[in-house]
């Protein structure tokens, strides 16, 4: 099996992000030496997926620090938390990352500052790796038994999107290291192609046959029964089990519940905010015209381009995390005896 | 209000069109003299949409008799309707239009069979043009009260699509004449993008108010309470009232449906096919892999692009047609009181 992507790293004090809006033209990767280099990179995608923006903004604060230097060190690092708070407001991952750096700034002196947020957002990555193998692991358990196994997914939620692994792709791929055949139909994902652009590059060049379809298509590949199981991954999952995922996604879910295909969300705990009881009170970015009209004039034509929706908990058969499949409702950690308390 | 958009009509002894694939940044007319021309025009969608293909066909046909002259005129007809017939499966209307001009050719004599196929392509342009009329009228009866009304629509079924009024844009127009205020929101219909680069310019041109999203932004848009009523057009409809539409329309119709969001197809007559019992006989075009992947090398990497789907009946509120809005079963022409029995 191939290694991970690694498309988040900290390399020689700087962080490496591999540079998403030029795949698959171009497999470049960028050296991020400021917490406004690190901001810019999320606004822009150049690093997205919930997961790997977590990461990323949790070694920006790192970065912040180790420039300060001592003595400004927890100033610069606090600056450091507001501006990436402000990049992006679905992905709740990114908000879970910056909370772990600001709980290391109460607790750490100013000496040791710098290097203990490198270090918790060295155990961030380590955390995703580790949750990317175990969601695979996890999900061989629930797929279905055709052969070859005929996955849709939607967006990007592959090794691109987190720290190596993926999520909604990790099943496929721990299916593949088991031998068992697997065929992906990956929706393009309009406006910014992540489906064609990122989920059809990795699982090509891991050697899984793929084939991309228009959004608008997957309807009729799920209700023409070319469809075994939908997997896609996640934005921010309510306690309730409403699921923020790219635009797009609930049109899948609705076509996967008229056919009778299971549809299931792949994510690690850092996506669940048990905070907010459903999806209705989930942030949903709406990103520029720009991005669906191209540039130039438009005479008369607005756009509306929500970059996330909601996909109803009942339309999802079930959330494929670290800790197994679970069923809402979701539980904070130290409420119960697990993590996440399943309801299966 | 704005005069109908003239996309197909007869010029100076040959077919006159609007080249479609140039829109929104070129309004330009081609004039095509020969059927190869038609039949590429078609098959290239420079002309598209099923009436307009309808009637582009039919001049084509005329086009090939006049130039043969006296003498070959019947042959050279009927090797027309061979080559058209082979440009594009899916919409109906093309057939019929050649079924009309074979009909034409079964009784003409030879000397004035040109100047009559000539007579029946005028004739299938001007009951378009009618038909468009009077499906705006039948529409207005099912719109829903809320001010301003929105709606919501996929590809094009404007005035670009038809002789020039439209069908599923026909409705929309004939509001506005009334004073209606209207806005539209436009999917943007992958992948080649006949709701941002034609609806929304048509649209923009007659003053309505348009937004662009993409296809997988309808499901959000109906479930957020942002949209009235769906209005599609059609590229074949069966006796039991299965549609065909572009691909994208069953994923508008399962979302409208899960939102309560009412969802009507508008088509004339001719976009009827009553010898279908369902839609699982209406054949669907597959078209090549360049139109999602963009050209070039694109390794390890396929695609699946249908060009239509297929809405099961259950999901539509009922068929504007020029005869009123009817609901299935259809029965053909001359098996009752009526054209279309309308079983509302």
């Amino acid at each position: 099996m191939h290694a991970p992507l690694d498309p988040v790293r900290w390399e020689d004090g700087a962080l490496r992000i591999l540079d998403q809006r030029l795949l698959p033209g171009s497999l470049r990767y960028r050296r991020l030496t400021t917490v406004e280099e690190v901001a810019e990179a999320i606004e822009t995608l150049a690093v997205r997926g919930a997961p790997a923006i977590g990461i990323a903004a949790a070694y920006g604060v790192a970065l912040a620090a180790g420039k300060a230097g001592s003595g400004g060190a927890r100033t610069a690092a606090e600056a450091a938390c507001d501006r990436l708070a402000r990049t992006r407001p679905t992905a709740v991952n990114l908000f879970h990352a910056l909370a772990r750096q600001e709980a290391v700034l109460r607790r750490a002196p100013e000496t040791t500052a710098a290097a203990e947020l490198l270090e918790e957002a060295n155990r961030l990555l380590a955390e995703d790796l580790d949750a990317g193998r175990r969601i695979g692991e996890a999900g061989l358990a629930i797929l279905p038994a055709h052969r070859p196994l005929r996955v849709l997914t939607h967006c990007n939620a592959g090794g691109l999107a987190t720290g190596g692994w993926g999520t909604a792709l990790a099943p496929v791929y721990a299916a593949v290291r088991r031998g068992i055949p697997v065929e992906v139909l990956a929706d393009e994902t309009r406006p910014l192609l992540q489906g064609s652009r990122l989920t059809a590059w990795e699982l090509a060049r891991a050697g899984v046959p793929v084939r991309v379809l228009v959004d608008g298509a997957a309807a009729s590949a799920l209700l023409g029964g070319a469809v075994d199981v939908v997997l896609v991954g996640a934005d921010r999952i309510a306690a309730n089990g409403d699921t923020a995922n790219k635009i797009g996604t609930l049109s899948v879910a609705l076509a996967a519940r008229a056919a009778g295909v299971p549809f299931y969300v792949a994510a690690p705990r850092s996506t669940f905010d048990l905070s907010l009881a459903g999806g209705a009170a989930i942030p949903v970015e709406e990103r520029g015209a720009a991005e669906i009209l191209g540039p130039g004039e438009h005479p008369g034509v607005g756009a509306w381009n929500p970059a996330f929706d909601i996909t109803p908990a009942g339309l999802i058969a079930g959330w494929i995390t670290e800790a197994g499949i679970l069923r809402p409702p979701f539980f904070p950690e130290g409420s119960g005896d697990a993590n996440f308390r399943a309801s299966v």
